[in-house]
């Protein structure tokens, strides 16, 4: 069944013009095709598509399918955005497929990108929600610094991955199995990784240092990598 | 420290023209630079760069690292080619830095793409295992017949991904976890996944029915999804 973003009133869910043209002359979808609506809260919204003019189309009294596509608990990223945008823009288009809840882009020390257009991601995860079909719109947040977003960290559950010559880490996947906490905060560093101060101010908030196994995995991969230990950490 | 690929003879490894070319002009790496060169059977070696020549470098007498950046295991991925090859390549590319031992392309019912430049995918396996860190280059087979791999698949544990309407099926992460098997291969279909007499053919193999979760995943995101699940298996 073919996804369309629409804007909720009551039961009725009403297609913008981009969403309303791709219907018509892309698809080339009939009227009163059964398609969904994702809300970006968290529901789709099931009905069949009523073309009211060449601009608009809508579904009306629709019925609604609450937690589309939701992976449970909270799990919220925070990445360094890669020097190659393509790089970041696959992370996102991935994580959101895979249910990653919200994401923060990070200025770290030795961060070599810092200026980013949001509204060319935000498009990114909007597509990934229609083609996976997810309900709700994970959030983006930043670039903000990375002491403040230690700051803003409420997780239950912190960590950080970095690898620190002579630190002690935990390998990420069997500590989230291990954990009951439902929310769950990763820090992915830059290219370059974070620095000793950086790593030391994350344990100082209660992070726990973590790494992802034998490998040395790019920033993008290595984000894409922590989101799906969540995704997959429970039992069914 | 850097990586590159070599040929060994015996304790001393030798950098092809373009490898050693990459070292003195773009890297520009000195003389008796510490570096590890991957035997691609496994190691890596390590010792002091000799540049022979303009053309021509090697390390002798080098001290191995057995096992290098290796996932425990053996995971054996068979996966449909995307019909965009950027999707395909970036899979490669994922699926070598997170650990994965060996890959299939498989000719489906419902594959958009036949045909493929084999050296082109192969180099972009040897550029992700020196980014990361392998010692082992994962092998690379097909396209061949869905049937065919069927026949040649010879792993402890086979599962094969689909959304087959009415048919009960496993999350494969705990399926993977709960089973002591080490050799798992995992069949992932074409964009419009795998048809209902071919998952029949496979279960009649002994092949489990598994899904990935409440997402609709493009099929380089369900690949990396099933190489994820194997690489975090383990509780170390």
């Amino acid at each position: 069944m073919h996804h369309f973003w629409g804007l909720r009133q009551g039961r009725n869910l009403i297609l913008n013009e981009e969403e309303s043209r791709h219907a018509r002359s892309v698809l080339r979808l009939p009227d009163g095709e059964l398609v969904r609506v994702l809300d970006g809260e968290g529901s789709a919204w099931e009905g069949p598509l009523q073309f009211i003019n060449k601009r608009e189309a809508m579904v009306v009294n629709a019925l609604e399918v609450p937690n589309y596509g939701a992976v449970s608990g909270s799990f919220h990223l925070y990445v360094a955005p890669t020097k190659n945008l393509d790089r970041l823009e696959w992370l996102l288009e991935k994580s959101v497929e895979m249910g990653m809840h919200s994401l923060t882009l990070l200025e770290c020390a030795r961060s070599e990108r810092r200026r980013l257009k949001l509204d060319r991601l935000e498009r990114v995860m909007q597509a990934a929600c229609k083609q996976s079909g997810k309900g709700r719109l994970p959030l983006l947040h930043g670039p903000i610094p990375f002491a403040q977003a230690l700051e803003q960290c409420t997780s239950e559950q912190k960590a950080i991955a970095a690898l620190i010559d002579g630190a002690d880490s935990h390998f990420l996947p069997p500590l989230i199995r291990s954990n009951p906490g439902e929310s769950w905060s990763v820090f992915i560093g830059p290219e370059g990784d974070f620095n000793e101060s950086e790593v030391s101010a994350a344990q100082s908030k209660g992070f726990s240092l973590v790494h992802l196994g034998p490998h040395r995995l790019r920033t993008e991969t290595a984000g894409l990598y922590a989101v799906a230990a969540f995704a997959q950490r429970l039992g069914a």
